[in-house]
């Protein structure tokens, strides 16, 4: 589940007016944040507090989370000379605070701890855009207007983010799933020609690591084929596909992360229920099933839910055979 | 296209600052702004320049457009009481300058005329959260958690847009859209108890009509097939989905309309073009295939794009063979 713990009001309390950013940069506030979940259900793997903009923060991005908006860039990427200014991540230097807090979360965790990172597509939209956008408009723009500017920005947050993932598992990161949160809207031929090729080299530069990568997105449903085959050993997806179909789509070889609608949390106990047993159904009990949300943990989330849903998983899975 | 004209210097001035729902009370405008697309482009219909809040606000919601925003609903349904005084649309009383504008326009246009209405979920989003919303929260809270209440309102809601359709239609459109915007956001299972019977009563209450019926959503490759089974002789898709499969989904009884991404009208005329052509490709140069966008028309695309791009489609389908 992304966005370890901000729905909790201990989370809220710690925080408090403190930008997420700067949060980040408090190793052991992000220690603490990571482990509130952990302390209040009994989940089978921790996900280092962070954002996705922390590593374009790193690089001297002027980023903020504007509270109930998102990440917003008040010098958003419009031209080849706002390009160059990414350079590539030197993570001790950068992010020195991430890495930190990991080698002390390794310390106090008995559940791995999985490191991330945004994805170029995703990470080029807030930039181009300037924040969060329905359309993604510019962004589509620059993808579509300037192969070559297009290339050069994919190739630069790829030397960001190839860095940020494989410090995180040097300091003790043992999985990484990478958000394409956004990439779903885009069609099968613009993903293949401008996003495919520079994924591919993403999910490259990590395959000396030795640890699974979850690859994720939304809306991804017409993508899932062609995802799988860029990179991953597990693909994360929403709720708008049935898991088994999902599961054909990726090939029977990877494994599968979802897809409860984290709307559902909202509903009355027995609805989670129905819409679990039913992922559960699909899912068949096969190996390789990561049961998770397909999305992030919405703010209203009541905690008790998510951690009844936690033991409700646990125990329907105990009860399968393998 | 939706939106007739909404990105139209001529539509902007004529409008100015005043809001939307108050323009479509001014029939002269309405025939006016319909129009302008029309001298621009060589279109095969017009669309009516309304709003699909237009009749809500026509039963006594307190709903305005906010520019940049959209909709927004200043009292949000939120309990029973809210939803019963969603009274049955009257048309001839509640929304008689849409139908007087349908009327004149019958008298000026030389191509046909379509006449459309937001579909239950999607007025149901913008009642329930106020406004637009990116996870429909509160919707699916409802929709999860007091069937009672939701089924009553889908119901309101059916008893809105069936009389507004059908009014539509006697006034002179020769054909209606159903935007179902924002119901790719529903799982399957969601959508086939919770929101498809609502659907197949408010397409039983056009049968009689004899005029085609477009079913339009955004994102819905997933629920394409019960969507096809629900209603609607034409399926409006967006782009995410190849033409040629979404068909498959829906069955070749049905037209298509769409699929170019609005965003691509953004990018330069060979990029339009390799679009476009593709997607006639995978058309295939069927009967019942209507070119169109995927979504709305954005604010910022150069209306000589779009008036190009009608013209290349007419020459290109004229040129193959029928």
């Amino acid at each position: 589940m992304r966005q370890a713990g901000r729905y909790l009001p201990e989370y809220r309390k710690l925080r408090g007016d403190r930008d997420i950013l700067e949060t980040c940069k408090d190793p052991s506030q992000v220690v603490e944040i990571t482990m509130q979940p952990l302390r209040r259900m009994d989940l089978d793997a921790a996900i280092v507090f962070s954002d996705i903009m922390v590593p374009l923060a790193g690089v001297g991005v002027d980023v903020h989370i504007e509270p109930g908006r998102g990440p917003v860039v008040d010098t958003p990427v419009r031209a080849e000379r706002d390009i160059e200014r990414l350079r590539p991540l030197e993570p001790e230097q950068d992010v020195p605070e991430t890495l930190e807090a990991i080698r002390l979360l390794r310390e106090e965790l008995s559940v791995p701890l999985i490191g991330f990172a945004g994805a170029p597509f995703t990470l080029a939209s807030y930039l181009i855009e300037g924040g969060p956008s329905r359309t993604h408009e510019r962004t589509k723009g620059l993808m579509h207007g300037d192969h070559m500017a297009w290339d050069a920005l994919m190739r630069a947050l790829v030397a960001i983010v190839v860095p940020h993932l494989r410090a995180q598992v040097e300091a003790g990161a043992q999985a990484l799933q990478v958000f394409d949160s956004w990439v779903g809207a885009l069609d099968r031929d613009d993903y293949r020609r401008r996003v495919q090729p520079h994924m591919s080299s993403l999910f490259s530069g990590l395959v000396d690591l030795g640890v699974p990568v979850i690859h994720f997105g939304v809306g991804t449903g017409e993508l899932l084929g062609q995802m799988a085959i860029t990179g991953g050993q597990v693909l994360g997806i929403d709720w708008r596909v049935p898991i088994d179909e999902a599961w054909d789509r990726v090939g029977h070889d990877r494994a599968v992360q979802g897809n409860l609608d984290p709307a559902v949390l909202g509903a009355p106990w027995e609805m989670v229920e129905r819409k679990t047993l039913e992922i559960l159904r699909r899912a068949g009990g096969r190996d390789g099933h990561i049961f998770n949300l397909g999305h992030g943990v919405l703010p209203d989330t009541p905690p008790d839910v998510l951690a009844r849903l936690v033991d409700f998983v646990h125990a329907e899975t105990e009860r399968r055979p393998a």
